[in-house]
């Protein structure tokens, strides 16, 4: 078994890492550091699979650094707190999603936009105010700064809810920003994947007609039958896109393959807009005049501060708000990630940490 | 001297028309319609020479029908009024923009966004209500629906506010709408032609700071002396574009050939707004990550309602703003395109309708 070439830190700790652009994960010993006095430890028991890790774990950003621990839906049990700790207690139930530090001094950490300060610290494969490199998830024990904690209430389960610290998140920050939450409102959806599942239960609780957009005629059942969508657009077929023209107030677009933005565009009510929140590697093409014609606008939405994640998981509380989930133990992660690139999951993996990574494994 | 073969309606007009996409302007002698009940007739005493002008001539839009008659920054004293007319009288000063029809039943028009109803009827080359085609105000007189008709101030000079009539609500509308408008915000304008000139000029009288963005060096002098923007970048140049990241509130983007937008995404603060008021032919190439990155968005503009362009005119009176214009007679107008295909002016043309053009000419 693989150990960590790292200064050792107090707190031994254990979960699967990549060594390099194979992406391969493997069990990997590590250390975490002691509790600070702001700090809380809690044992993970649930991770969710986020697209995101995949593409960490194979480098396809350029920007990772090996050994790398992936996961930053990540949800467990207290089970230390530090001295200055004042909203957890141990047996909490938290979560931490995809960053564990910021700045606290810019306008955008005073707004409460945490995960747009410029030096916010990603939950994995960065490095950490005291020179370590962050680790996520995928790993037995978790330790943050209380600030990037969020509880997790009672009523929802643990499981479910992992997603929702990075996918809920991402789509629940633009319907609340961008307004397309105001009931009667009518908001496409476009993609639905672990973000688009999810985007689709959020607005339908805050009151709004959802239509998914997809390009699988074979997701209409599932997304009006399961998911309760209003309607459903397969975005290749010319007709029903042309007849739906003009009808959305808005769009999540979830898609981070490269992709049409005309037809969305045209879906669009005057002022409608389309909000993206995947990341097409490329440029996409952007028709501008039909943005001019009915002063329609294009913008983009990361994740979300911690103020909003806690209400977003306020709110998924009060309306039962859930991922559709597979549960798979750890030793099935390189599986799951084969799955994932071929989108073969409703709708998000969420790896059983608490019964299935163990150090002896 | 040619005459128009359309149906003779009751009023003779002379003007000077393109008669095929060579684009050279040429008299013209037409008629236009007995004034309506709600219609307003007036003597054209000045028009403003739009870029689009020069669009429509050659056809470049591949919309155009000859012959036809430019013009859109009308202006110039009611010589009759119709029985229901309700806002004019004769002898006022007024004007007409880039329409002069609209549904007045959807809800755009409910909205005053006449501009962005499907029906919207353009003041030139299109079909009116009789279904006889619009002509422009290049030419002796102009009829209108007075709900199409705005009031110039009497301490406006009409030559200079002939502009503003389209250059001035087409960057005085976005600024407004998208909150662009707030004392000490940061607001770059990038392009200095007949748009960008009155966009500093209508940014700066919000009590807003104004950056100028241009691809030449040798307007800076001109944008801080004259124009009292605060600053200006080269957009060429890469060390001042990076000194200035993350500085601007919002851009007003007046350049309708193919520019990068993804500089213009960099100096864009956390939640900055791009708005676009030129169209470029083909799609621009949208970098999405750096939008996602800053919950930054691209938001479109066209020209503005009836309300909000007699509030925009207005506003210019009490702050003194008109256009930089080079007035010129109706026979240098072909001339005057060939030098707005070289943006060899500063800013607008104007032509001097009330004292060059006669049908004797």
């Amino acid at each position: 078994m693989a150990k960590s070439r790292e200064v050792e830190k107090p707190n031994k700790a254990f979960g699967w890492a990549a060594r390099d652009s194979s992406g391969v994960l493997s069990p990997f010993s590590f250390s975490r550091r002691a509790t600070g006095e702001k700090d809380v430890r809690f044992k993970v028991i649930y991770c969710g699979v986020c697209h995101s890790d995949l593409h960490a774990v194979k480098n396809d950003w350029g920007t990772s650094t090996y050994p790398l621990i992936p996961g930053h839906e990540i949800v467990g049990e207290v089970t230390e707190v530090g001295s200055k700790v004042q909203k957890f207690k141990v047996g909490d139930k938290v979560g931490v999603g995809g960053m564990v530090g910021a700045c606290h001094s810019c306008d955008n950490c005073a707004n409460n936009l945490e995960n747009y300060c410029s030096k916010m610290i990603l939950t994995y494969g960065v490095k950490y105010y005291d020179g370590t490199i962050t680790y996520g998830g995928y790993s037995d024990t978790m330790v943050s700064d209380e600030h990037f904690v969020i509880h997790i209430p009672d009523n929802l389960p643990l499981d479910a809810s992992a997603p929702l610290l990075c996918a809920g998140i991402t789509v629940y920050s633009p319907l609340r920003f961008y307004g397309l939450d105001k009931p009667g409102m009518h908001v496409g959806v476009v993609g639905l994947g672990g973000l688009g599942h999810v985007a689709v239960k959020f607005a339908k609780a805050m009151g709004v007609k959802v239509t998914v957009i997809s390009t699988s005629p074979n997701k209409k059942k599932e997304a009006l039958e399961h998911l309760g969508a209003n309607s459903f657009l397969v975005s290749k077929d010319q007709d029903q896109m042309q007849a739906a023209e003009g009808t959305l107030d808005g769009i999540i677009d979830t898609v981070s393959a490269q992709h049409p933005l005309l037809p969305l565009i045209g879906l669009l009510k005057t002022q409608g807009k389309l909000v993206v929140v995947g990341a097409p590697e490329k440029p996409l093409e952007l028709p501008v005049l039909p943005l001019l014609m009915g002063r329609k606008l294009l913008g983009g939405s990361c994740a979300g501060g911690m103020k909003e994640t806690q209400e977003m998981i306020d709110f998924a509380a009060k309306h039962n708000i859930i991922a559709d989930i597979e549960i798979i133990p750890i030793h099935y992660v390189n599986t799951a990630m084969e799955r994932l690139v071929k989108t073969d999951v409703r709708y998000r993996f969420v790896i059983d940490i608490g019964n299935t990574l163990k150090s002896s494994s």
